[in-house]
């Protein structure tokens, strides 16, 4: 069986305890039918990027095979991403009044669902906490569970506020945009719930201490860990940006629109920062406009500036993770977390 | 100052705080400044029954002033339940295309507002955990707080789906009406968040165990609380229901038009139950249309069927508070917390 099929094989086990919760409250069946719905169309049909990371995560920091239990926790919290994205991905569309999601029509979109989305989408939070119980209550770090789920999910809430302000009205206007602003919508509302997230989680399932010595230097592995973390959800955002630019259809299958399309992008924001004023002039007059000659000229400017010469962020990276400090003592941080993180993000296929 | 006002200074400290951490992590000033507005019409403008009642419950289970430390963390948890209330009511009014809360338009009918209501109501749940963690992480019964902070959302998000369901087709259908499932809503939408939550909080803030012994008998007190709170909650939705067809417009200040919006009250399930085969098709054939006539004709069959008999509730809870096995040690529970409740709830003004 594939990591996958094993992966999936537990939704199947951890979304049948929560209808046998719903039903053992005397829910009624049209109910009960609706919120399975609710759960595949949603949770399902994604990458499980996130999900999956856990389990590879916990196995990295244990260094051997899980016990069937042991996989089953760590299913459950990378199940609980999926649906911690999937209740903010809900929202996400209604929000954007997007069409598609997924290859299938938005969850809002569908007949009858309409507005019930919205709460659909908060029943998707509040089975997390029905499952975190559930499955760890009787561990020592299970309160380090919760507050990770809590304070990420504000940290994504307070990201998405600060995105939905900075294209509050319909008009192209590059003054409400900075590096600054997009560099705190990319970590509030992506990096930590895609990247510290999972690891962390990990961590606490492993057992791993706040503080720990190596050699009687301190160390802080969650601090760490964050601190290579957020920057590689960063640098995920910006090649995602800076392909949008650069790549060909064959790289990225499919033509960039992020220039026509008004996006606060790494690229324009960069752009900002080290265009001339004549530069500045002419992307003023051109970006978010629908015509190839504008496109051209912003384009122009890019290059202009030197955008491919600032792409630099992945060898930062490696860097970074090499320093981390390492040892063989069990519940410790190891490089391996990160170098496997970075190998499934960079140059990913779209 | 009146408790009102005591209450309601806690909130400006509380508010500062939420404001002083987002301002903290480095949020850009239109963001802090939509935060605040979105915190005060939000969260204000209601009768504070919820949250106030935490106040004073923390006071008779500890029979004597509060310190201001107390005062605070029991305005802490009563601030939450009134965010609690805040997050589901934003999204409720979307859901159900209300026009006014409260004497103003609703939230996402504020001009610019919009879509960007849904993120608003997640922030108000978001924030609820930060404050949790800021004023009870060294606190033994925390974990107890959170537990039930999550089972209530999530009983409530059922309660909402359920009720969201009943009325999914805007026809007039008395079959998918029943008592069952009248109850089920009430029970889960309203009762869980409204009765119960505020009493579990208090007991936890004065440590009130899950099981202590009088005279050699077991006492389960958070079991004997739901056993009492949820029927109130019961009750005072039934009360509402009643008074919508029986109170004068002096009683209840507004005339009752529950049978002609085709309402799912305590009323009509309960004459469903009781009516002839003739009296049902009156029910069918009259029930929600908007005419004086046939609001007439449901109304008489209401006083054939007995709803005034049946409608005997209060003597009941009055029976139960009564039944409550009490002592005078510290951490115990007492029937002045439900005699309390009952007396806010017993007809209350509109």
């Amino acid at each position: 069986m594939s990591d996958r099929s094993k992966f999936e094989a537990a939704w199947c086990a951890i979304k049948q305890e929560l209808l046998d919760h719903f039903n053992g409250e005397g829910m009624p069946k049209d109910a009960a039918e609706w919120y399975e719905r609710s759960l595949d169309y949603n949770v399902l049909g994604g990458k499980l990027n996130r999900g999956m990371s856990v389990v590879d995560t916990v196995k990295i920091l244990k260094g051997r095979v899980l016990t069937s239990d042991e996989y089953m926790q760590a299913a459950v919290l990378g199940w609980s991403i999926e649906m911690l994205r999937a209740f903010f991905l809900v929202a996400d569309d209604i929000m954007d009044s997007s069409v598609t999601r997924r290859g299938q029509p938005c969850w809002y979109r569908v007949p009858l669902v309409e507005h019930i989305a919205i709460n659909d989408s908060f029943m998707l939070e509040g089975a997390i906490y029905y499952l975190l119980k559930k499955y760890f209550r009787a561990e020592s770090y299970c309160v380090g569970l919760l507050e990770l789920f809590h304070e990420t999910t504000y940290q994504t809430e307070i990201g998405q506020l600060i995105d939905q302000l900075t294209a509050l009205e319909d008009k192209v206007d590059l003054t409400t945009f900075s590096s600054n602003r997009h560099s705190l919508i990319v970590i509030y509302k992506t990096a930590y719930y895609s990247f510290y997230l999972p690891v962390a989680l990990s961590m606490h399932m492993c057992r791993v201490p706040v503080t720990y010595a190596i050699d009687s230097a301190k160390v802080q592995p969650y601090e760490s860990a964050k601190s290579i973390l957020i920057p590689l959800g960063e640098y995920f955002q910006i090649q995602d940006d800076f392909l949008d630019f650069s790549g060909t259809p064959e790289q990225i299958g499919k033509v960039g629109t992020d220039i026509s399309d008004n996006k606060c992008s790494w690229c324009i924001n960069t752009a900002l920062e080290l265009a001339s004023p004549e530069q500045r002039t002419v992307l003023d007059e051109n970006y978010g406009r629908k015509d190839t000659t504008a496109e051209g000229r912003v384009k122009a400017v890019f290059e202009e500036v030197g955008l491919r010469q600032r792409y630099r962020v992945y060898e930062e990276l490696v860097r970074m993770i090499e320093a981390i400090p390492e040892t063989q003592q069990e519940g410790s941080l190891k490089r391996e977390v990160f170098q496997s993180f970075l190998k499934k993000v960079y140059k990913r296929e779209k």
